[in-house]
């Protein structure tokens, strides 16, 4: 039987254009077979949203030798369910979401159009990863990142993930990391959240902007500690979300 | 000081139209004071997703003795942040999301709007909870539920909800409940997700659609088991999605 190369998924909800995803795929290209299956258009704040009022379509865009690339109208949920049932012929070895423009670390796991996409692979028993690089920019540097970004998915490839878990990963901007540090979840809270462009005198229109609020003194263990101190911070996620001692606590409550 | 009412925002993802919504109005005006601001379309299958490529605009719908109504062009996590900030004149005491028309136990919370809601109320350090019935008709029967649905709120009104966490509740389709557990997230998975309907000889659209798949034999302590037997299911949900056994053992991975 002959050896196959590891099958990478890879999906984001940037966009199939985006820089993020382009430099993603030069990275992890020594490292498997590549299949991209990323949304039409940038489908940032996606969360875990699926498309469940409309069909969605998905389209090859180029192919080489290791490489294909599919863009697809829904969401990056959508894109991986699609990847899995139509598009692959095989089961991936590894999914991942990104590059993001943007942080996701702390709670912004819950609006993550990326950690959407590592999420719906984990639920599908993959070992998946979301990565981001804390810039908005278009154009943003991906380079520095490179290294470590190669180092986690090999790792992952070579040692797999326990079941219901999958990694999040995000690189702070700098020219000198400092290495990776593996973290929890950081606590605090958007504020600040709208600002009101009132258009046309109606003053009930709002952009979603807002301000990241951090608990103070920031927890060493925390993925914004490492992200203020020049790491890449790994953050485990469980899609099990239980709270098991609420659960515990509230057998007597009825 | 005056002894103000309890005040309860509540949202959905089935839209502000939907039949859910007003059921859940109308069985918990006598618990306190209801503000409403819910999407202006359906929207299910939202999850946590906000919107950030366009501004967002509300508008009240009526206003009467203890409940107001509004419309809001966004997402079922938008709604909630934006009552927040902009209609909301004191922080609510409870933050709703349902009476959704389907099942949101397992790992659809992963993809719910309802459980969007619940999350974003929890973020924001509110107690909050998702109400789903089994059921997508959207005539469905709520009736049966109301007594326990009830019961729960003036529950978590009482005694409050520990930070991070929120309740995820969803509701069998009988007339003969069985009454009220509380569960952990059943585990399993969705299998054939997608039905081709291809346009102009098109194979490439589809339609999201699925079975879920338990692990059998359920674990009687899933929300999945409650449900199967006839009980309201409550399974409390956490905000901290760090896998912490996996993050100490990733420890040595690099």
């Amino acid at each position: 039987m002959e050896h196959q190369r590891p099958l990478i998924l890879i999906s984001n909800d940037d966009g199939v254009v985006a820089k993020g995803i382009s430099e993603l795929i030069n990275m992890l290209r020594p490292l498997g077979e590549i299949v991209v299956v990323a949304p039409d258009a940038p489908r940032s704040g996606s969360a875990g949203a699926i498309t469940v009022t409309q069909p969605v379509h998905y389209q090859l865009l180029r192919k080489e030798v290791g490489v294909a690339v599919y863009k697809c109208s829904g969401t990056p949920v959508d894109c991986v369910k699609l990847a899995l049932h139509a598009i692959l012929d095989r089961t991936p070895d590894l999914v991942i979401g990104g590059i993001n423009h943007g942080d996701n670390s702390g709670m912004n796991v819950h609006y993550s159009g990326t950690m959407g996409v590592a999420i719906e692979g984990c639920l599908k028993g993959i070992p998946s990863i979301g990565f981001s690089l804390c810039s908005h920019e278009p154009n943003a540097n991906f380079e520095p990142g490179s290294p470590y970004i190669r180092e986690i998915v090999q790792k992952v490839l070579d040692k797999g993930l326990p079941p219901l878990t999958c990694l999040n990963v995000n690189i702070p901007v700098t020219t000198e990391l400092q290495g990776i540090k593996v973290c929890k979840q950081s606590k605090g809270k958007w504020t600040n959240e709208w600002e009101n462009f009132a258009h046309r005198n109606d003053d009930h229109y709002y952009w979603l902007v807002g301000e990241f609020a951090d608990e103070l003194p920031l927890d060493p263990q925390s993925d914004h500690w490492a992200l203020a101190n020049g790491y890449v911070a790994i953050t485990p996620v469980t899609v099990d979300v239980t709270a098991y001692p609420l659960m515990n606590d509230m057998q007597t409550w009825f």
